[in-house]
């Protein structure tokens, strides 16, 4: 700087080209810019510009208030006794939610959920969480100790693949993914630097995982870089499949077999819908298979308030089991976790009222029943409705939903519409999403946010919009898509 | 694997040797191994072992709540409202209070804080803490398009630093940070990898920040990396000044002349109490140092909720306001953010109460300041009677606690304790903290867990023990360090 104070003509210090490019390399469909331009039609619509449609639904994430669903009472209770305790006086509130309350705040510092809590987590909340783990997986012990409360389980996952990232070059870990794939992992591994291992599941039969797959990708990329991670989502996420039994003990051995941590998504675990299909967790899976396996095999898995039938995502509750973690590692994770001081705390209570819901005999229980059971069969209902009504669409054909909250069926476009798309430099599945959002005002999220077979085509969409309103959606988008198909043929 | 199934004998793909060598060196001291010890002494306590005393008091940490500071009313009654919906037509609660649950509750998908929210945070929370930041500067403008809602501000300061990582070797991105700092700075570094650049804070000068200092340490980092980034944290953690109106202005001329990204950790912005201190902004002395400098410098500034007189730790709550940030980047930054889908939604509400708060008229308005200066006077007061007692001590001097929450002093320590401490490869700040910890149940971080000038010796201690608490510990401290001073010489 002259003495004078004039600046030297200089550019910005963080511009695209100099920063981060790990960064760079990140994409999220889920919140691409097919959503952006959702918000914009959205706010056109307020400003009274007209549209051929009244209203913008937005099938394109698992945010299930946001399509109507009702918060559970009971939980809703609880967390305000635990926000504002001079409500413990008030008779509207039942003695079992009041109780939990207490015991939760008992445990906060100051008797307040506005006190940091350990980094791991509030101590009786993963008590609790590990007592829920026992009885869901027929008695196998769960430890505490094994057990950190997370941030949504995003949050969890992103810090496991994190301490797992090591190497440079053909040293670099690598980590396996299904494609299709929820896109946290795509993001994550892309900004961490990792290196992503592609496994394509089956779609013929009804999404499965093959283990020769998972061995071919495997052994392609021992060429580049260094595999350590299998990551599985169960039920599936985009594509609704719920694993066998036989299936997660074969993914085990497998990973036993290839020296893999194994990474087990397990957020959607109440939602299976789907007659003769049921939840399997790895962990019970894992210890079934014998100490040969239950000894060895390194697992993280993952749980949330977000899915099943709480769809409490605002609050950001989750939390993780590490089995067979190597000690030192497991004290280096909580210095890690510690430098965040926490997970909120609303959220770790919520995680508790999840795992700790009321029992036979306490006062809220039938009510809790009720609005559990009318969630998820509400849920059940809307998967069978989707996928009959897609297939009934000419070059729409869907797979069972028999889990989780989404279907993804393929699309077949025509040889015109795929042009038009790459001439405009977009995916053809993009394109037409697009294409829908503009016309109809459903917003999906193209199958190429997700990963998919080249030369195959597809969309996400969530089946929580209310039972009436997703018929409307569905035929809508027959509508659309047989328009589509005509106007490009 | 043979086929009879059994496994090849392998170690754990996970290791301390294998794992990401970046987590390695993180360190986090407020949560350290003093802490750690500390918890374990709390349940040894309520085993029912003896000690020389009855209680740990946690002044290692700024956690109001934990520490007996009872949350505002009016913040926790809105919070209530938005989680229990139905309270509304409790006619218990105050209009003002109804008044603001209803309108975030009419920002949030399906009126439910369960919903997930935009990636940047709630539109109209975004609106009111523009509004917050424009009445606070003196009119200067905020635009809503550059606040990000953030977890915490811990998640804000970290995401803009990832932004900022890049480069190889000597062209890797440095970043100057105080000392003493705020163990966040060197933990995110760390994991990054990006390249800690320290400065030195003058003592005798009341902590305050002499541009030559970061001059010298700016010139000797440039033979290694790339200086790009400088955080400052005011009024500071944990050395407690406030920054005078003119040593910010040289900052920013100083950031503006060697092309610095700007970063200013703002949380305790209401927490001054020095006669003739006063809180300025960055962003206020940026603009009003003319367009020349605002129109350039680039620079983030964070809030939170967990400071102030709030203390509403648990909640996670924090904002993060971006100038002159090149529009593609805000862009990355935005996509970024995404991936985590949104901050807790709990805690967005409550930042919006902070910047929102009850205005003169509103029923809830002198309940609520009332609440809110008792909390700062209270503090002010601490914070007095802390550098009183402790500068009654020989072998400790107290630097006034001009802002924050913590005092930093400096300890003297005998030649023969220093020693004893290195036999055993501990700091002989740690050695000292260890065996307060051990011997009164106060729980300080020591000053090596911040840094500090080579030869000396500090500890940070929070002042938010109650205070008649507080005048306990403080007494207890200096027994202590008497005992502890003749015992080693």
């Amino acid at each position: 700087m002259s003495e004078n104070g004039a600046l030297p003509l200089r550019g910005k210090v963080l511009t695209v080209d100099t920063m981060n490019a790990n960064v760079k390399k990140v994409d999220y469909a889920v919140r691409g810019p097919i959503v952006q331009r959702a918000v914009q039609i959205e706010k056109e619509l307020k400003e009274g510009v007209k549209k051929p449609f009244e209203e913008v639904i937005k099938a394109n994430i698992g945010d299930a208030h946001a399509m109507g669903q009702r918060p559970i009472t009971f939980f809703r209770q609880v967390m305000a006794l635990c926000t504002y305790p001079q409500l413990l006086d008030d008779n509207k509130f039942p003695e079992d939610a009041k109780n939990r309350a207490r015991r939760i705040l008992q445990s906060c510092g100051g008797n307040s959920i506005g006190a940091y809590t350990t980094s791991q987590g509030i101590d009786c909340v993963r008590h609790d969480v590990a007592n829920y783990i026992q009885r869901r997986d027929g008695g196998i012990p769960s430890d505490p100790d094994n057990i950190y409360l997370t941030t949504g389980a995003s949050d969890g996952i992103v810090t496991i693949l994190k301490l797992l990232t090591a190497g440079e070059g053909r040293t670099r870990t690598g980590v396996m993914i299904s494609i299709p794939q929820y896109p946290l992992y795509s993001a994550s591994i892309a900004e961490l630097g990792a290196v992503q291992i592609s496994y394509y599941l089956n779609e013929e039969k009804c999404w499965s995982l093959d283990i020769s797959e998972l061995q071919r990708a495997l052994q392609a990329a021992r060429e580049h870089c260094s595999p350590r991670v299998l990551c599985i989502i169960n039920p599936g996420n985009p594509t609704g499949q719920v694993q066998s039994r036989q299936c997660i003990e074969d993914v085990i051995r497998f990973a036993a077999k290839e020296n893999l941590f194994l990474m087990a998504d397990e957020v959607y675990q109440d939602n299976v819908y789907a007659e003769g299909c049921e939840f399997h967790s790895f962990k019970k899976v894992l210890f079934e298979m014998g100490p040969e396996y239950s000894s060895k095999v390194e697992l993280a898995s993952f749980h949330s308030t977000s899915k099943c039938y709480m769809g409490e995502c605002g609050f950001r509750g989750g939390y993780m089991e590490v089995i067979n973690m190597d000690p030192g590692v497991k004290a280096q994770l909580t210095k890690l976790v510690s430098v965040r001081l926490c997970p909120p705390v609303p959220g770790q209570a919520l995680m508790d009222l999840v795992v700790n819901s009321p029992q036979p005999g306490e006062p809220s229980y039938q009510t809790f029943m009720k609005e559990r059971t009318a969630v998820l069969s509400a849920l059940a209902e809307k998967a069978k409705l989707t996928e009959e009504i897609l297939n009934t669409v000419p070059g729409i054909s869907c797979n069972p939903v028999q889990g989780a909250m989404y279907s993804f069926p393929r699309i077949t476009l025509p040889e015109r519409a795929i042009n038009e798309a790459k001439a405009k430099d977009q995916a053809p599945d993009m394109f037409y999403c697009m294409k829908l959002l503009e016309e109809t005002g459903i917003c999906l999220v193209p199958g190429s946010g997700f990963g998919q077979r080249e030369g195959t085509y597809h969309f996400r969409m969530t089946i929580l919009p209310p039972t009436e309103k997703l018929k409307i959606m569905l035929n809508k988008l027959k509508e659309f898509h047989q328009k589509f198909t005509q106007q490009y043929s």
